[in-house]
């Protein structure tokens, strides 16, 4: 559980980070830092809590979250924070936080009544949703939508997550496995340099 | 009962048609596709749940928009299903979705201890709600609020199912009239090629 | 109790025109006028319920909110009301409904379990959210988050009221300081055209 936690807040930093940037290429002032960086942060475990009806939503109940979302939009803020050199480093945890935030909310949501179908696409949501947000606050079509392997990986810890729970595998295990598929698949996108195929006009076969 | 069900199920094909079309306008992945199938399907009848506390949310308790939502958002990626000659199916589809959807959306909020005001209201949010998401994700003024006579017959359902409930008509026949009223609005609408005033800068009258 | 509620309405009047001002920039028809002075009278307040699960959502248990917030929309749209030489009183109607609704959404997050740093948050999503999303809608980057002292009042509402509920002080009491320590911050803002340093690239500083 303790281990989870870290892992979580590892990951909210990431996400919050990808705020805070976000904000800095669109040279807003520390409120907008704040938002951006709370969007991916805890919009989409947000989005999962409200669709479950899950009272109280995750980060009212701790607020840890919000927290280690704000300490990041600051230090990104103040240049206490430079990426510069560890964008990498960032890019890892980020990767981890999108396998764990999805793994997580897919068994929070099986937990919570829904079916194997509806608790894949909540895990996916957990991981994405925030980000499609923040990317919709400044203006452009959400990064996830066009090609990046990025919803493909969330969505890969989900269905990991929904076999292992169908298999009788013991929760801890179906998280580990998970995350680590999750984490897999984007860690090959990211090698890699994978995408996934976009829609091209005029259709061209069948 | 299983007459509404099915009638439902094609105006949520067509609703997430309007979506994946969305999507191929802007050269989307596959994800893409189904997150924007996913917005018009469920994001009005979403938003109207979360807003009623109406749970579980309704596709949470019944996963078949979902996975008709998604069957929708896959044939029009991998073209099994090109509009193409069938656009004016489409169309009467979608007129008869956003009839329904407004209707049955008013009779739940009245349901659920909304007044006739606030259940029009959420009757209208129910039919359009989802494809002004889907055009703000895609980075575009909604097309509902700009002219079209689409909100309009969605309020006309709204309003006559609130006046035959508030006139103690059977709520059978109130369903009826309320999808025959919004369906004629839209079909009006979209015969005649009506479309609502907008606001003209600068003022001009008065 | 009365006079909260009386100022409450001459608030939702203010954020509602300031909707329907937006769309009468982008040209929408009289839905768009409803749909963007709904989203600032009543949006902020509706997430701040939603994620604090208080039922039902303000506006459904006491529909004169929608309802003056409509009246204000179709009042601009048909040109009953121009703003014109009323657009200082509208910036002070404004500007009260800001602090009022940060004041008082605090004051339901306390009371609804929230810890004072979510609570804060809260408030300041109650003041300023609705209007962030007017300003997606119209697909432009939310003004809020670029310099205005705007947000800034609300965050300053919200910490008042906190400090004077840790204090012990009474609530009516510490509403009104955390109204007049809001709406002292904006009349700054408005007075002496104050604004928020926003971030600069490349970074110049550290």
């Amino acid at each position: 559980m303790s281990l989870i936690f870290a892992l979580e807040m590892l990951g909210t930093a990431a996400f919050a980070v990808s705020g805070a940037l976000a904000a800095s290429r669109k040279n807003m002032d520390i409120f907008g830092f704040t938002v951006l960086a709370l969007m991916p942060a805890v919009g989409g475990g947000t989005l999962r809590d409200l669709i479950l009806d899950r009272t109280p939503v995750f980060w009212v109940a701790n607020p840890w979250y919000v927290a280690v979302a704000l300490a990041a939009a600051l230090a990104v803020f103040f240049r206490r924070f430079r990426p510069g050199g560890r964008t990498r480093l960032l890019v890892w945890m980020d990767a981890l936080g999108l396998a764990l935030f999805a793994a997580l909310g897919t068994e929070i949501s099986l937990e919570f009544g829904a079916g194997p179908l509806v608790a894949v696409m909540l895990g996916v949501t957990t991981g994405v949703a925030g980000g499609m947000i923040r990317d919709v606050i400044c203006n452009e079509i959400p990064l996830v939508l066009t090609g990046d392997i990025y919803a493909t990986a969330a969505f890969a810890a989900g269905l990991v997550f929904v076999g292992a729970d169908a298999l009788g595998i013991d929760r801890n295990l179906g998280l580990v496995a998970a995350v680590a598929a999750g984490f897999g698949v984007r860690a090959a996108g990211i090698v890699y340099k994978l995408s996934l195929p976009s829609f091209k006009e005029p259709p061209d076969t069948n």
